[in-house]
């Protein structure tokens, strides 16, 4: 399926307090708004573009290309006539599109779901299908929306000003070639608007309705709610398998660091391999065995814990996730981890001796720490993924937070000994949790 | 799609030698000739099974039940003329049968693959399908074996003593129920046999071949073609992702071991279970640090190793792999490879010193086996199970053939070396590997 995007406009409420560039290329955390658009749609396996662009158009083509750049193919439409509706602006792309295709409003933020649901469905031939949320969240100005009235699954009126309505538009339609025949009647009739279109549409009762379930969408008109967008991005960032520690400290924290690094070209990698470094500068940090060298390399193990929650924060804000990114990070984390209880292993030896016992409780201690890892890899892909809310789970999170304590509190040999008990167990624990499931 | 399975007749050149049993309850590796069929049929997801029995038919009702030990629904219908010829056996189901179904012979042993191959076809609604092979192997009996005559991918003639033929029968069918109306014209002009039917269906171009690829099949009528399919099913055990040692030294063990254990109710994960016990014992002999006991726990860990081949191929063999085991089992695997390091390490400082080197030695190689096995889990989906033929691959099979020379030649303290430096550069080659890939 293609998508028709709409990035002709001036975007008159944003747009100027932005300097020059149209609406569309206003960056939201990294990204211009309609690369959004086209990433969220390639994630939900949309490979076709058709971008309408006017106002300053040439720069909306420089700066997306043909592309290849995303993994996908774009064509360009012009719109010169772009001061009058958006109903001109789908009009123009009338010779390119002889299929069904989904139409979309380069302002817009939604996730992947939302398309996928929506582009997976199969309407009959003539009909449009518009997505409607029924329960608009706080954010979303009802004075500006596009109300709809549902009855029966279909819309019956849509527009802006209308005083009984039950949804509003999402700005979201799967449409049929025929509607470019409707279009032009509208235009020809006076209105110039897409709503207007729709209506028509919706009177020949060939409007239905694809509520929304849970998806977030947000349409971009204002400085707010491009504020509003940003916070809701980094609100998604927490993931289902984040431990304690994770979710309530180090997002807190990274998140924030992940908000600037976006705005610069460094690569998720990049940032995993930072963090790993510093993780190696705390192991020596940690072996020398000093008070404040111990206390140094604790802090800035929790610190390379919090760095490392930012690649993949990035990766997903900037749509540049990868199976090998994953798993680079997480082979790096390891190797990571083993270096610091290497690193305090030998800084007690080094510091209080102990004897083999020291050297045992690091090696259980290592043990612990790795097969933690080991046994996560199938127990989240079958226990943690399912949370809905936030569950106990011991992680690297928390054994980042105790390897900080015990260097605090100077109790090496007793993290060792905790790190030991408590991190095999829990692989234990797991044995028995997936016996059982 | 429901399986019709023929196990009405007498197996005389098989059974009679096997004491009173019919030859579909006759054992081969721990499982009944049928329990076989219908475990396969299952692993191709089949769910539903008719059984036709009629020689000492009872006995076999009694093995195999409803079908609910094996997750699968089984029911009977009674061929009392089981001594008339095997198309009088099918007819018996025409009751039970509506729709399109499997045809599978209780004596025939195959891979779950060529049952997908065939259910997974649509053929024409009157056109039986029939498993052939253009290259049956060495073992096939061709003097006995159903030969078929292929012209354009449909078969024209078939019969045991066909002249001329260019593929045989296999004995696996895929069969519209108007198979029923032609096994009755043929029976009715004195033709009791299958192929007689088929020879009908032939006559009117209903008969379409459908070639194995690759596929085993092999069809029980002797004690040779027993003795042959053991050897097969065995010869099916090494895996793609098997190291060079194991391929070459501990299968050939562990096989003829497993061998033994299927005849046993030994569960796969009680053989994981006795496999990590020996580990632990050989890391306390390691642990000793004199050369006897080093000695010994360094064979100790190489028959571990071996007898860590066994669970899966038990599961294998009797059907019982499961996600769990196979997870249950390389924890177990991680836990003894810790052990068993921690062991040698200890005793290598109890006997020889070497202070803080001996013990960051131990951490590496630690370090090392672990990571090899964590950077295993995505390497091995990815990469080694492309494999066609045999690569070099470092894993624990290595490992502990490396741990058992370390102990005769009594050198731990080269080997923890060794085994610090090989197995982290495989998990760091891997980073790379997958990076290109």
């Amino acid at each position: 399926m293609k998508a028709l995007v709409i990035a002709a406009g001036m975007g008159s409420r944003l747009s100027p307090v932005r300097s020059d560039r149209p609406k569309p290329l206003v960056r939201l955390l990294g990204l211009s708004l309609i690369e959004r658009v086209i990433l969220t749609a390639r994630d939900a396996s949309i490979r076709e573009f058709v971008v309408v662009v006017g106002y300053r158009g040439s720069m909306i083509k420089e700066e997306l290309g043909d592309g290849s750049r995303y993994g996908v193919e774009i064509t360009y439409v012009e719109n010169e006539e772009w001061r009058r509706g958006n109903a001109v602006s789908v009009l123009k792309a009338r010779d390119v599109l002889k299929e069904r295709f989904l139409l979309l409003m380069s302002d817009h933020v939604f996730e992947p779901s939302v398309l996928r649901d929506i582009s997976g469905l199969q309407p009959d031939d003539e009909e449009c299908l518009i997505a409607v949320d029924r329960h608009p969240a706080g954010y979303v100005d009802m004075d500006d929306a596009t109300r709809v009235m549902l009855e029966d699954g279909r819309v019956v009126r849509i527009g802006k000003g209308l005083p009984e309505y039950n949804a509003v538009d999402c700005g979201i339609f799967s449409c049929p070639v025929s509607l470019f025949n409707v279009l032009e009647e509208s235009v020809a009739g006076g209105d110039e608007t897409l709503s207007g279109a729709m209506q028509r549409l919706a009177d020949r009762g060939k409007l239905r309705a694809h509520e929304l379930e849970g998806g977030f969408w947000i349409d971009i008109d204002t400085e707010d709610a491009l504020k509003k967008a940003e916070d809701l991005l980094s609100s998604r960032l927490v993931k289902p398998t984040d431990g304690f520690i994770s979710r309530y400290l180090n997002r807190t924290v990274s998140t924030r660091i992940s908000r600037l690094l976006v705005k610069t070209p460094i690569k998720p990698d990049a940032i995993s391999f930072t963090a790993f470094v510093l993780s190696l500068l705390a192991a020596l940090l940690l072996s020398h065995g000093d008070y404040i060298a111990v206390l140094a390399g604790g802090i800035l193990v929790q610190v390379s814990s919090i760095l490392d929650g930012c690649d993949g924060e990035v990766a997903r804000l900037k749509f540049q996730q990868s199976d090998y990114g994953a798993w680079f990070d997480s082979v790096l984390d390891r190797y990571a981890d083993a270096a610091v209880i290497l690193g305090l292993t030998y800084g007690w030896w080094v510091s209080h001796g102990g004897g083999p016992m020291t050297w045992i409780a690091g090696y259980l201690a290592l043990t612990g720490s790795l097969m933690n890892s080991y046994t996560a890899i199938k127990y989240d892909s079958i226990i943690s993924r399912k949370r809905k809310r936030p569950g106990w789970r011991f992680g690297r999170d928390t054994r980042s937070f105790l390897v900080m304590l015990g260097a605090v509190f100077n109790q090496l040999f007793c993290l060792l000994v905790a790190l030991a008990i408590v991190a095999n167990l829990v692989s234990i624990r797991r044995l028995c949790v997936l016996r059982r499931a």
